[in-house]
């Protein structure tokens, strides 16, 4: 099996709500889960405020360092949705109405109420592409390879899909999860030496505290399944050898 | 009314398991609450992988930018937790057993049963400050501005009290919600003239979705209690002038 190239992925949620601990971010596990499908993997997140400054800055480090960058939140119609401005100085382009996602806009409310809130929605960088959206209307949009979309999250997961034929991913990124009755430290020496035998898979440890018993999940992730059976075939070696039960249902 | 001076903070999120969507980071809101409460903001999350030199790297700009930095995760007794080590490598100090973390968990297991695993979690840079764990025995600890507490929720839930003596904090960040029965563009206008007029506090907008309704929460926030007052009272008498209704319970 011959691995492609493997394409890396940064997210920036923007957004004070989220940092003052208002909103939990939940965008992040919804783009990597999808992103994962796609053989993209996210390879760092960042939360910043709604800050022109600190948004350029971050949008213009990471999409150097990494293939995609995604970015969640402030293309609303208030004054604190800066990002369509702020996307637009990054990249040093024209913001101002984009003629299509205007018309869009401009179709989906009723005559007369396609007030200047609402007009706002259509101003971005002239040129950039749009990321249309099914449930309200007011489209993302991508310049290169960021990609902006709406931070609220059903809006968000109702738009990626139109995304998946644009982005190239690599081989999609694979898992095995096996869930055990027993604590973390007496496993660890074991999971240690099957990681080092194992060097092409990642393999996770993680406790959890379920129906009032506690276990660790065991997470076995690589693009190449072969692998990941070896991995989960020591693992299961070594479990049985130890007596230790395997919890089907977590 | 002075103000104190501006105290920031920044979190670094440590897992893989955060970025391939597994889980859901709660951390950084229950990080950011209890800061906010002691007059600490919260400026930037980074969510990084379990490598080394990301850690490091991460650790070392963010460090020298904020006042205080929380990492969360990698402090457990498995391989994949190597939080310990790369803190002590990022300040260039001796990685190996703190004499005081090792006689806590010594006390805390059974005769027997601290083994490897366990013994892993006594390992730290040696000259750390050590953050209490009084749901797990296993500590975190402090070096410096830079915090490491643990990834799983409940416990680091239960471990940031003993803080509140140690960090020093600016003005209590005050918030105040008014959540109306509107949608964003119909006060986006408005809003936009209240908050130039309120330049010293912080207006949000964010849209909510609860029980077949649609709203916005106008969330006004500032370390002094007047200027948000006086800014409220701006919100309220536009909200009644227009003859939006306030939505009491969300």
């Amino acid at each position: 099996m011959t691995n492609k190239k493997e394409i890396s992925a940064g997210i920036i949620i923007i957004g004070n709500e989220v940092l003052s601990g208002r909103t939990k971010d939940i965008n992040t596990s919804t783009l990597a889960k999808w992103l994962n499908k796609l053989g993209i993997e996210v390879k760092e997140v960042r939360i910043v405020p709604d800050d022109e400054i600190a948004i350029i800055h971050t949008v213009n480090f990471l999409r150097e360092r990494f293939n995609y960058i995604f970015t969640t939140g402030g293309i609303g119609p208030t004054h604190d949705d800066i990002t369509a401005e702020s996307i637009s100085k990054a990249f040093k382009l024209d913001y101002g109405f984009h003629k299509e996602a205007f018309s869009i806009l401009e179709k989906y409310y009723k005559p007369g109420e396609f007030n200047e809130g609402r007009q706002k929605m259509a101003k971005m960088p002239t040129t950039a592409k749009l990321i249309l959206n099914p449930t309200s209307g007011a489209p993302g949009f991508y310049v290169q390879n960021v990609f902006c979309l709406p931070g609220v999250p059903s809006i968000l997961q109702s738009m990626i899909g139109g995304l998946n034929n644009i982005l190239t991913g690599g081989d999609p990124i694979l898992n095995k999860t096996i869930n055990l009755r027993t604590v973390e430290s007496e496993i660890a020496k074991s999971i240690t030496e099957i990681q080092k035998n194992n060097i092409d898979v990642e393999i996770g440890s993680y406790p959890f505290f379920r129906a009032g018993k506690l276990g660790v999940s065991i997470v076995v992730r690589s693009p190449n399944k072969e692998k990941i059976d070896v991995c989960e075939a020591e693992i299961l070696q070594f479990v049985k050898s130890k007596g230790i039960e395997i919890v089907e249902d977590v």
